[in-house]
């Protein structure tokens, strides 16, 4: 929690200083925006596109259109960022199969603001009617007490672009549910876990997803048969070294009722494995453990060498690697990153997309590696300086 | 001065770490090294190479063979570890002209120990005759006093491979010389300057290196016509953002004398030009101002953007981009990266390589961007978690 705390803490001291030290010459004039043909329209841009996967985002006057609840997300989850990393790309990802990213244009929410994303995050009472958790009950033990069942909301919009116009064409709410809720019996005491079973937590989030697709459904702008996906993530625990996953889904086509919920089957882990969780399949794991072997001994200093995988039931669908160790040279640096790329691509499993990171002991990145399906080269990167 | 020894410091404690952490295991079984049919020599590998102008590294018994003087260039460069990513990344590209990556292994420097650099560093002494740093002469004066005009010396070997055995194909040793001398009067005390002219520098630099290749000549290993390289390094100060730059070089084919040297021409600049030290083609800063204007206020909060330019003549020879600001979310780092993307291909000087590293407020990596050269689109990478 302190570590987390004491994170948060430098990245928004880092923010100010950023601000401070820029000089504030606020020239726009490069900012050519397409205009719309429209005068009650403003221009707005896209930022282009690098791969046919991947959505434009919109810019307006010049500026990147934010989030209308910039910043929730980061507060929601402070004392476990990976939680906000997985949340917001799983959500992209199950959007990409409902909103492809050939037709459609994403937009950071826009109709959810930042106090009405907080009063849903909070407990209901007379003071905040809209609260999706329930009420205080006054209780302090892990057992008796109303935990908080929903820790984070997040919008995304995905736009059609018609005639130098862009129109809502669907929305993603994702709505990251609590497996345990952390709470202090007096301001800075300890902290204490209410645990919430799975069987309740998929009930409490049917529960929050109805109201809010109820909700959505009659805000501004939102017209009855614009198609809404609710999609409901599982928290991972504050130490976790993964974040959570998204565990179902649903896509109201119109109107404000939930006929059915699909299953994921996603679920995220680490590797090596421990002694309380192991990976669903074996042969992954060992795969893994051959890799890290061929690694770990390549320096007299020793290599640490962990990933995060993600499973759909008990497939393999793609690793991130992450390798730290201490480099004394640039040359070092070099060596072992081609090292590492033929003892990837010698026992990672193939197929799938796996990305490899390589930091010093200072957890600077050093290089990368990287390679999206198959069984041949990784590209490789190597960072430096002149 | 105090950053730079405490980052030193956290780079050791985080090796020590790192090596309290990880499980001792030991397993070498997954090493099956090439041998090389003799029963003198030991077994040895290759690192693999993932492009054509790398070097393979050599491996033995399953370990990577390390600098006989590693970790000499870190205490050497504590101050500012730029000069000693760019003297290696440098001696490497140099070395690449006369040992060629198709032709030659590259094998961290085996002929000069630790002691042996340590030595040559000093100053010279009755306790300490090979010194190539003049005597102390007693002046505490920045003026007086003899500086320190020597400030690194490495070793690479460039190895020559038949019949799966490795035999010593080339040597390149790279000086690094002071344009500035940081010096205390007293334990702990404020820092002093002696300044060094460039011909100074350049004068006391043949000096040593005649010495070098004298001594070098001698060695065990080192046959009378071995290639030798020497690399002429002038440092960059401590307050650098960039890295120091090679000015000169020679090759030796047989015996002890210097016969020529070579201007390298090469020099590093960082971007944007200040008002004190303007790049050496202006349409380059011109390029970086409009790439920097279109980047910086793409959020609300303000980007930082800077580079590092390395310059053959008045010519740019590639770019080195560094990008940090605050993000929200993950969608705002793909955004962004995309936005980056389309402002480098249409803003940035094109036909020569181009990195573009993006990091949070937190200076953690986001994003990467890279080009080889041409005017086309840029590969990128956003890091991202599971």
């Amino acid at each position: 929690m302190k570590k987390k705390t004491a994170l948060l803490f430098s990245l928004l001291m880092s923010v100010l200083l950023i601000s401070a030290c820029s000089k504030n010459t606020n020239s726009n004039s490069n900012n050519t925006a397409k205009t719309s043909g429209t005068t009650t329209n403003k221009g707005y841009q896209t930022t282009g596109k690098t791969t046919d996967s991947d959505y434009q985002g919109v810019i307006q006057d010049g500026k990147y259109k934010t989030n209308a609840a910039r910043g929730v997300g980061i507060s929601q989850n402070a004392d476990n960022l990976l939680n906000l990393k997985s949340f917001e790309s799983g959500m992209t990802a199950l959007s990409k199969d409902q909103f492809s990213p050939n037709k459609y244009v994403f937009q950071e929410g826009q109709i959810l603001s930042k106090s009405t994303i907080e009063n849903w995050l909070g407990r209901v009472s007379s003071s905040n009617p809209t609260g999706l958790n329930p009420k205080d009950n006054g209780q302090k033990d892990a057992a008796k007490r109303n935990p908080i069942y929903v820790q984070q909301i997040e919008e995304q919009d995905y736009m059609n672009e018609n005639n130098g116009k862009l129109s809502l064409g669907g929305i993603t709410i994702g709505i990251g549910m609590n497996r345990k809720d952390y709470y202090q019996k007096e301001e800075y005491g300890s902290t204490y876990t209410s645990d919430i079973s799975q069987a309740e937590m998929i009930k409490q989030g049917r529960i929050a997803a109805a109201k809010v697709l109820d909700r959505v459904r009659k805000q501004n702008g939102v017209s009855a048969n614009t198609p809404i996906m609710i999609a409901m993530f599982q928290q991972a625990e504050n130490d976790s070294l993964v974040g959570g996953s998204f565990y179902a889904y649903t896509v109201s086509k119109n109107g404000n009722e939930i006929s059915n919920w699909n299953n994921t089957n996603l679920s995220s882990y680490t590797f090596p494995a421990t002694a309380t969780k192991s990976v669903p399949n074996d042969n992954d794991e060992t795969s893994f453990e051959g890799f890290q072997n061929k690694i770990k001994n390549f320096f007299p200093n020793l290599a640490g060498v962990t990933a995060q995988g993600q499973y759909k039931n008990k497939t393999l669908q793609g690793l991130k690697v992450n390798i730290t160790t201490q480099f004394y040279s640039e040359t070092e640096i070099t060596s072992f990153t081609q090292y590492v790329a033929q003892a990837a691509k010698n026992y990672l499993p193939s197929g799938i997309p796996i990305d490899i990171t390589v930091k010093g002991a200072d957890g600077t990145v050093q290089s990368f590696l990287s390679r999206q399906s198959g069984n041949g080269n990784f590209y490789t990167h190597v960072f430096s300086s002149y």
